[in-house]
């Protein structure tokens, strides 16, 4: 099938797009704050249905104390194709020192050399992804 | 400077984060309705010290008219280095057919073959950015 007869987005399903999140560690938390967006770059480890996330404490830890339903975005862009996946969710912070102490052992690196010593866990609500084929618009037809 | 000494985290001022908004072509809208954030990936072109990108009539849309705040980042992840900008800010749907054709004319590239009709014009109220020299967190010291 030549590119110009693939269908340029095709919608994933849950599992499909779950694999994508998985096989990737970098991605964006969407917050809302009393009408307010807000959006911050996150390392994320995906495991069990779940993501895990780092955070010093500050802007991002508290604007997800105050309302935590937060969306996630991720995506991958090739030279001719491309696919973004959407997960809505909750978050809360790890407390129990058991569960920190099992989020410890996972692989989730930092992005940088300082301390970020909290952690936090999104569960998804909602999941939805789509791929795309890139390629120019179609002909202008009015 | 060998890469132990560069700083992990290097604020950027609002010049270079706008040299890097400018470069780049993908990033992402965070918006807010009712206290739901939503998040949804965007080509864009940054001119004349504002965002434009296209959008068809569906969700993205209808959020933007409903609350018209918005954050937006856009990233790039090297080997060793990283960079995120985030802008917050206002959008508004072009409208006069003068500014539609005047927008027509600007290298905006749509991501996949679909028709994008409208047009949606962020201007910002700020802008951060952080350039991060990637590496391993400091040792434990507690």
């Amino acid at each position: 099938m030549t590119s110009e007869e693939k269908p340029p987005v095709v919608e994933l399903t849950a599992e499909e797009s779950w694999k994508y999140v998985e096989k990737t560690f970098h991605g964006r938390i969407a917050t809302s704050v009393a009408g307010e967006p807000d959006i911050f770059p996150i390392n994320y480890y995906a495991h069990d249905g779940v993501l895990l996330f780092r955070t010093a404490p500050g802007n991002k830890l508290a604007e997800l104390t105050v309302n935590s339903h937060v969306a996630f975005e991720t995506d991958g862009i090739m030279s001719d194709e491309a696919w973004s996946v959407v997960i809505k969710g909750t978050t809360r912070e790890l407390e129990l020192s058991a569960e920190i102490e099992e989020a410890e052992k996972l692989p989730l690196k930092p992005w940088v050399r300082t301390r970020k010593s909290r952690y936090v866990e999104l569960t998804p609500t909602s999941i939805s992804g789509r791929f795309f084929n890139l390629g120019p618009e179609p002909e202008d037809e009015y």
